[in-house]
Order: structure tokens, then C-alpha cells, then sequence
């Protein structure tokens, strides 16, 4: 079964394409045909779910406990729930305890509670460059500035992240918070390394900061190994966010925070007015999935089909670019970080990519600045594996031809496609 | 099954008694005992639902299109969920098309996402009085002013709303939108008459007025009765709230937006930032439930076991409250407004009435600017019908005491609870 049409494209198109709505619209009507391969949507395998077994959890859910799970519930979430995602926490090397959780709808409602909370007019918030576009959605949607700190192999670079402190500091202003991925980072495709941790530590208690630090991918690295969260470092200013859309699934739509008490107290008033609460129905699959099934043999199994997906697209990379086009290669999780050279800019190229049969995501969807002009991301986690070399290859043919038309027009002398010179902001080494 | 805790309880509580969290907890800690009769939480009867039908829809939701199911899915919602929500807006006489909707977790999330689209800090909105306290919390968590207009056996009093309307225009402001809830409201009871309907409608040309219209109610009337929406009346002017969370369940945390396309584009983009999209699941669920389930006749099920609920919530009030407390009708859905005689303050009541083992909601949740204090919602929905008069006698005890108390201070002249003279604003015929 797949999806009618990716629903990430369209989101990140309106935002960093010139196309107006019904270009974006015509856009989509082919790009969700069933000849594009798609590296858009950061999609997990669903397919690769154990049907039987989720089928038994959610018919079980409603023959045990059907008018509970089908009524109101509390704004903070199931205790029950909240137990075992204590539990889920504790596999990462995350602490917490069940009352310092929110469940929350997905991953997206906690960055966007978070947001609420914290954000007045014109707050800076620092996140890492390239990062979550919907991380960057849900603090523009209260209007905060954010300032972009590269990321290059190790992570975020602590040090340019101590100069945006200092020149805060010199302006008179304070950061709300610091928002990063350390795992597995969407869009980048890298890790923090355990030295930068340390030194974000730190600064945390140095420059007296908050951290938002958000983990869908930590328990997805290829090799098992598990890197100690910021929360185990600095828990007490450290706001805490996971998901089960990439340990389970998406459509369940179930998140949480852990916070210190106090912060924790306003964000459930402030889930209550957004959404009353989360869905009985959903929590209640979730926990019995946690309880009754092997959900770690899951998660290995998902981490080691993208594995293999990652291998089949780094190799059908390595084959298919032109020379000049760079990428991370991605220890965990579902990406991969494209630079392209100069005289390219990937969100103009997006709908001739679509017209020859693959679609990706375009780099400036990942700043809030309007960066990441050379920069594209590509998912592996969601097409099939036997589609992804076609796909690598259409795209590789494709900014074949773009480069020989570049060359021919500029010679050498290409134009960056982002409004500031690149360098580290705007792409990671790979 | 029921719940551990009454969910609305400690909602209500916090706002509206002067209780810190920890007395408020031990408050909880009582109410949650079965031996309370609790007439707090505005609960549908979900174990009234046709429990085999259920699990047969969500295993075969499951079994069919599981991968799907359990994805991502897009910002507006799925498009065949919304085709059959326009047909339950059809059975209520409310005109709509599947690409006016966005589908929203519960109508809570649609509140929210329309304060979010509208308010700027201090914007006024005029809303009735009382009103659903969910609506308030949306409001005050984007910090709109909310400025009430009174409500009485016909429903929001259009002339004083017109009065508002001409005072704001002396200020030289705007209300942003008027947030009405015509059917059965929440919590008075009362729906608006066709005359008022009407009259609304013209006001709202007349001064160029957006109306939220919020019904979650409609079609719960007990004789099956269906009043024009304000959709139906002048359709540019609305943006139109339902919800499938009294006509299903609300587990399943299914609500809807219909509004007018550059309303709802800016709604799908904010609701992207907030939680991305719905549940996959819950939608196929109820595009289900409504695809292959007599799910009019379950309506009638519940409706009709409402209304017996009303019933018997009516005779022993007639019975057991002391001269000088009145009531309103309810001719369908969850709710009757009591008001108690001057002297008696409902939120400091609460606590008492829990220890007597019984439980409803003060009036001041219902209110912005705390007025209500001579209110208390009754909700007939959830409890056992049986367990009904013996909660009713309980209340009717408490308020004989506490009136003999006041007397026995006061005489005649007790005080109002009100900061203000009472009369229609705080609460209404009956």
C-alpha cells in the first residue's frame, strides 16, 4: 500500500520554491504518480510492520477496554503509556519518570507546545543549519528569529555556537533556547559527536541556556550504538522530545516531552487549549504494542532494512554523480545530505528532477534564512530498495546536464546559488 | 469501563476555585472514587456504542490497509474522510464541500487553530456568556479579550450583541469574530431560536462580522429537530466547527473545519506547524465507521438514551433542590445550567459537594471575566442513569444546608457571589 502522494512534498515546496500554489499543485499531481521515485518524505517503512501483530494489538484494545479507549482522556496522557515510554526512554540512555511526561500528537505538537510556552515576537532561538523544517515551521509560526549554527560531520559546531552566544550577549539578548537533533540529525544525516556533547553541556550551564533536544532517531543507528542524551548530561536544562512515529509508526501520531516540573505544568495547559488531549484510542495501541510485542526485534528491523538502503543509495551515489556533488554518509536513520556544485540551485531544480522521475526535498526548506540554495535532502527510509539506484540515477543524469549547461554559460565562474558566501553554514563535509 | 479520573474535573477546578494544585489533587483524589457521583466531565455514553462494530472496523482498517493506516498522511486531512464529513454536515442542513474542510484533532484543535489564525494580543472576540470553557481556553492562550454577550432561553441575546457591536465601534475597534455555539450549547442547555438565527445573520452583514460556529451538538436534539446553520444562512461569514466526538467517539479525536478557501489555506499551514497532520488511523476509522455502520441509528441510540437521561435529571431536580435554584430545559444533548439562590458561591461549594459525594462544574469555567459564581453545569450524559437521582439528592442535601447557613447569617440579604449585579449575563431563564 502506498501513499496517494508524499505528503512532505508539498509542504516543503510552497515554502522554498517561487511556485504558486496550482504550479505546486500541477507539481504534485505528477509527482505522486507511481514512476517517480520519491527520496522527499521522511517516511518510515510502515510495510515492514508486522501486520498480524498490530492488527491483534488494535482489535484486542477495543474487545478489552473499547468506551475507554474510545473516550476523553487526560491533557498530560495515559499514566500506563507514559510508563512505558519511560521504559523506551531508558534503551536510549535517556532518564525521565512517567510524571515528567507529556504525551503529545507526534513529535511536531511538542516542538510546537515548546515553541508556545517560550516564543514571544522576535525571541532567537539557535538551531542547527540545515534542521527540521518542522522545527523551523513551528517557531516561525510564533515568530521567533532563528539563527542558524553549522553542522558538519561531528554535529553542530559548539564553537560557532559559542560566538552566536557571545554576540547575543554583546546585543543585550538572551537565546529562549537551543534547538538540536543530536542523532541521526534530519535533514544532515550526521551525529553529535561525545566531545561536542560535553562542551554543549557547558555552555548550557555556562551561558545558563535551555536545550530542546529532539530524538526520533536515536534507537535507528546502523550499529546499535546509542550516544549519551543532553538530558542524561544536563537534565535539569534539558526539554526532552521523542516519538514513536519512527520506532512504530506515524499513523498513531504519539510523542512526548519530558520536561523539568514547572515547565511541564504550563505545557499540559497549553496542550489542553490546543487539543484537550491525546487520542485514548491511539495511546492505548501504543501501550499494549509496548507490552505485549517484541518492539525492540521491530526497531532492529527496521534499522536494518534502512541500513541496506542506505548502502544502495551512498553506492548508486558513488556511480551516478558528476563530479562536484557531495554527500554525508549517514550512520543511522533516513538521510542523506546532498551539496551540489556551483551554479545549481536545487529548488529551482526541483521541477525538472519531478518531470525526469525523482523528487527530493530542496536544501532552503531546512533554514529558516533562506540558505541551503546547493543543498538537497535525500530520504532512503521510505522507497523501495530496488527503486532507490533508478531513482540515484535519474538525479545523477539529471545535474549531469545542469553542470554541462553551467559550464557552457559561466565557464568556471558559477554562481552560488545562496545569498551568502557557502562555507560551513550551508552544507556539511561528506 | 469507566474512567480512573473525570478528566474535565481538574480542568475546571484549577480556573475556577482559588485551590492550589496539591488541594486540588486531593480533591481529585476523592471525585475519581466510584462511590462520586460525578456530573462534571461533558462525556458522550461511548460504552453505548456497538462495541462488535468497532473492533470489526479498526481490524479491518488494519487488515486492508494497514501500511497506510500507520503513515503520515497530508496537513488537510483525507480526502475521502472529509467527502463523508460533508455528508454528516449535509444531515444537519449545513452546505459544504470536501476541499472547504481541514480535519482537526477534536473541535478543541479547531478553536485553537482559528484563535492562532485571527488573534493579536488583546483582540477583542465576543462570545456568549456562558460559553464552552474550551473556547475560552483557546482564546486566553492567544490572549484575545473576551467580551461575553448574555445568553437566555432563546440563546445568545442578539440585541445585546448588537449593543456590544455598536460599543466596540464607539472604541473604534473590531471583534475579530463572534464565537457562537447555536445547538444545545455547552454549558446552558439552550439553543438559539430561528428568529435570532436570522437576526445574526444580518447583524453580521450589517457590520461586516466573521462568525465561528461551533456544533457539536446538532444533531442530538431529542425530537430529531434541525435548525438552520448560520453556514446555511450567509455562508461567506463562517467558519463552521464540528466534530465526531458526540456522534462517534471521541477517542477517536476526529473534529473539522469548514471554512472559506483563504481561511483554509492559512489553517492547513498552521496546522502543519502545530502537529503536521491527523492520524491516519482515527481518520480511516471513522470513514469507516460511517462508510459500512448505521451510524445515524447509533445517533438515535444515543440521543434517546440521552434524553431519558434528561428525564429522570429533571424530575429530581423538581424533587430534591430548595426553593429559589432554577434550571434550564435541555431539548437535546449533554447539559442543564442550574443557578442557586444569592449567598451561595458554586466554585467554593465544590469541595464540600465532592465530600458529599457528588461532582459538577462551577460556573466560572463557563465565563471570561468571573461571572458565574451563582452557576454550575450538570452534565446528563455520562453517568449512570440509575446513579442520576441519587446524585441530584445529594446536591439538593447540600444545598439545603448551606441555604439554612445563609439564612441563619445573612436573613434576606445575602450576597451575591457575582462581582457584578446579577442577571441575564450570569445565567439563563428557566
Amino acid at each position: 500500500m502506498r501513499l496517494d502522494t508524499d505528503p512532505y512534498l508539498s509542504r516543503y515546496a510552497t515554502r522554498v520554491t517561487g511556485m504558486s500554489a496550482s504550479e505546486i499543485r500541477a507539481l504534485f499531481a505528477v509527482a505522486s504518480r507511481p514512476e517517480v521515485v520519491s527520496f522527499a518524505g521522511g517516511m518510515p517503512a510502515t510495510d515492514a510492520l508486522d501486520m498480524a501483530a498490530v492488527e491483534d494489538v488494535v482489535s484486542s484494545v477495543i474487545r478489552d477496554a473499547g468506551a475507554l479507549a474510545l473516550q476523553y482522556g487526560g491533557g498530560q496522557g495515559r499514566p500506563e503509556l507514559r510508563e512505558h515510554l519511560v521504559e523506551v526512554m531508558h534503551h536510549e540512555e535517556v532518564p525521565g519518570h512517567a510524571d515528567d511526561l507529556i504525551v503529545t500528537v507526534g513529535g511536531q505538537q511538542a516542538l510546537e507546545l515548546i515553541a508556545k510556552c517560550f516564543i514571544d515576537d522576535g525571541d532567537v532561538v539557535l538551531a542547527e543549519g540545515p534542521t527540521y523544517v518542522g522545527g523551523i515551521g513551528a517557531l516561525k509560526s510564533h515568530r521567533a528569529e532563528v539563527r542558524h549554527i553549522p553542522v558538519d560531520d561531528q554535529g553542530m559546531d559548539v564553537d560557532l555556537l559559542e560566538d552566536a552566544l557571545n554576540e547575543l550577549r554583546r546585543e543585550g539578548r538572551k537565546a529562549k533556547y537551543v534547538y538540536t537533533i543530536p542523532n541521526h540529525q534530519n535533514p544532515a544525516g550526521v551525529s553529535m559527536s561525545l566531545a561536542r556533547r560535553h562542551r554543549l553541556a557547558e555552555l548550557a550551564e555556562a551561558h545558563d541556556l535551555l536545550l530542546l533536544e529532539d530524538n526520533p532517531y536515536g534507537l535507528l543507528d546502523f550499529a546499535g550504538r546509542i550516544e549519551p542524551s543532553l538530558r542524561s548530561l544536563v537534565p535539569d536544562r534539558v526539554v526532552y522530545v521523542g516519538t514513536m512515529s519512527k520506532l512504530f509508526a506515524p499513523g498513531v501520531r504519539t510523542g512526548w516531552i519530558a520536561a523539568p516540573g514547572p515547565i511541564r505544568d504550563k505545557l499540559v495547559l497549553l496542550r489542553e487549549a490546543a487539543d484537550l488531549c491525546p487520542s485514548n484510542l491511539t495511546q492505548m495501541i501504543v501501550e499494549r504494542w509496548l507490552a505485549t510485542q517484541p518492539w525492540q526485534d521491530q526497531i532492529k528491523r527496521f534499522t536494518e532494512l534502512y541500513r541496506e538502503k542506505a548502502e544502495v543509495m551512498l553506492a548508486a551515489l558513488e556511480k551516478e554523480m558528476p563530479e562536484g556533488v557531495h554527500w554525508t554518509t549517514p550512520a543511522g536513520a533516513f538521510y542523506i545530505w546532498l551539496t551540489v556544485p556551483a551554479g545549481i540551485d536545487t529548488s529551482d531544480l526541483l521541477a525538472k528532477a519531478v518531470g525526469r522521475r525523482v523528487a527530493y526535498v530542496p536544501g532552503r526548506g531546512f533554514y529558516a534564512d533562506g540558505a541551503g540554495g546547493a543543498q538537497a535532502r535525500l530520504c532512503f527510509s521510505y522507497p523501495e530498495l530496488e527503486r532507490i539506484p533508478e531513482g540515484v540515477a535519474r538525479l545523477g543524469e539529471l545535474l549531469h546536464d545542469e553542470l554541462e549547461l553551467v559550464r557552457a554559460v559561466f565557464g568556471d565562474d558559477a554562481p552560488s546559488p545562496d545569498p551568502r558566501p557557502s562555507g560551513p553554514a550551508t552544507g556539511v563535509g561528506g
